[in-house]
C-alpha cells in the first residue's frame, strides 16, 4: 500500500526547479522529515547509464521514438529502484522532472505530442501520478534569457553550439505552452508557482502549499504560530 | 512508400535460426540481391550501447519493464536507422529476432504477458509488421540439449552459472509456448519450419518459402528446373 507523498518539480530550463527542490529538501529536514530526493533522468545505476547515452543524441544520430523508449526505461527502473520502496515505506519523495516532462519536451517540444507519452507512461509506468506537481512558471522571455546566460557561462570556448541555439525559441515556446495545457488539464495535482520572485519568496509559497498538502495526506506538520 | 521486403527469423535458442539467416543471405546474394541483415537487439551504434546494458542485467537489478522499454528503444532505432530507409529503397531486410521475441521471452518466459509487448510495439514502432517470419521450432527438449552443450562450452571455468541454471527449464518452455501462440494467432505472416532436420534440408526448406513469397511481391527470382 502507498502511504509516502510523491512531490515532483517542473518546469523549463532556467525555471530555478532545482534550486526550489533543494529549497524544500532542507526545509523539510530540518522539520525531521528525511525526503528521498531523485532525478530523471538519472539516479540509479541504471538510469546514469541511461542519461549518458540520451546526452550522445546529437552524435549518435538518436530517433525521437528511441529518446522516449530510453526516458520511460529509466523512469520504471526509478520507480521500481528508488520511488515505489520509498512511497511503500512512507517517505515523502522529491523528484526532478517526472513524466510531465517528458510531455513537455518531447510531446510538446518535439512536437511528438501528448497521446504517444501518456500511452507510454500508462504501459511502462502502471500509471503512477505524482501526488503533488509544483511548476515553478517564470515569464517565458526572462527565462529563456536566464537559461541563455546560464549556458553561456557554463559553455566552453570554442565548443558546440549550446543547446538553446540548437532548438531554436520556437521549441522552448512549445515546452512552455504544454506545460501550461498540462497545468489546466490537472488542476488538483499541478500547482503553478509563479517564478518571477526571489528564491526565497518562491520558497516560502512551495512550503505553505507543501505544507498543507502533506497536513491533508495525514503527516503531522508543526504549527506556524 | 514501403516497396522491400521484411523477413525475420525466430526461435528459441539453439533453434538455429542464426546459421539459417546467415545460409538465406548467402543464398540471395547469390541470386544477385544483395539483403540487409541486421539483429536485435543491437545493430546501430546506440543499439549496442543498449545491448550491452540489457547483458549487465544481473549486476545492475534492471526492473523487467526497464528491459522492455530498453529493448523497443532499441527497436525504434533500429527501424530508423537501417530497417525503415532499406525498405524504402526497395532491399530485402533479413533480421535475426523482432518484436516476437520480445513477446516470446518478455511476455511469455518473464510472464509480463503479450498485450503490454503488443502495446509498446504499436505505440514505439508504427505498428511496422515482417511481411514474413521464419520461425525454427525444433523438439523441445533436444533444443534444449543443444543449447545447454553449447553453454557449457562457451562457459568460462568457474564462471558463473549459466543462462539457463538461471532462467530453469520453465522459463523456456513459457517461451516456446509463446511462440507456438504467435504462430496460431498469424499464420499469414509466421511461418513455422520443422527445426529437426539437416542444416541443408532445413536451407532448402527455407529458400522454397521465400523464393515464393518474394515472386508475390514482384521480385524477379531465377526459375527452378
Amino acid at each position: 500500500m502507498q502511504t509516502g507523498y510523491f512531490i515532483t518539480f517542473e518546469g523549463i530550463d532556467g525555471s530555478g526547479k532545482s534550486t526550489q527542490l533543494k529549497r524544500l529538501a532542507a526545509s523539510l529536514a530540518a522539520q525531521g522529515m528525511q525526503p528521498v530526493v531523485t532525478r530523471q533522468p538519472g539516479g540509479t545505476p541504471v538510469g546514469d547509464r541511461i542519461r549518458a547515452l540520451l546526452l550522445d543524441s546529437r552524435t549518435e544520430r538518436l530517433a525521437a521514438m528511441t529518446e522516449l523508449g530510453l526516458m520511460f526505461a529509466d523512469r520504471a527502473q526509478s520507480i521500481a529502484e528508488i520511488i515505489g520502496p520509498a512511497l511503500t515505506e512512507g517517505r515523502i519523495v522529491l523528484c526532478d522532472r517526472f513524466t510531465d516532462s517528458t510531455e513537455a519536451y518531447q510531446g510538446g517540444g518535439r512536437e511528438l505530442g501528448s497521446e504517444v507519452v501518456l500511452q507510454l507512461h500508462a504501459t511502462m509506468c502502471g500509471g503512477l501520478k505524482p501526488d503533488l506537481t509544483l511548476l515553478l512558471m517564470p515569464d517565458f522571455d526572462r527565462a529563456l534569457a536566464r537559461a541563455r546566460r546560464r549556458n553561456e557561462r557554463n559553455a566552453p570556448k570554442g565548443g558546440n553550439e549550446d543547446r538553446f541555439e540548437r532548438e531554436g525559441n520556437a521549441f522552448y515556446r512549445r515546452v512552455f505552452d504544454k506545460y501550461s495545457e498540462i497545468a489546466r488539464r490537472e488542476p488538483l495535482r499541478v500547482v503553478v508557482v509563479d517564478g518571477d520572485r526571489s528564491i526565497e519568496q518562491i520558497h516560502q509559497s512551495i512550503v505553505q502549499v507543501v505544507e498543507e498538502r502533506l497536513r491533508n495526506h495525514g503527516y503531522h506538520m508543526p504549527d506556524r504560530a
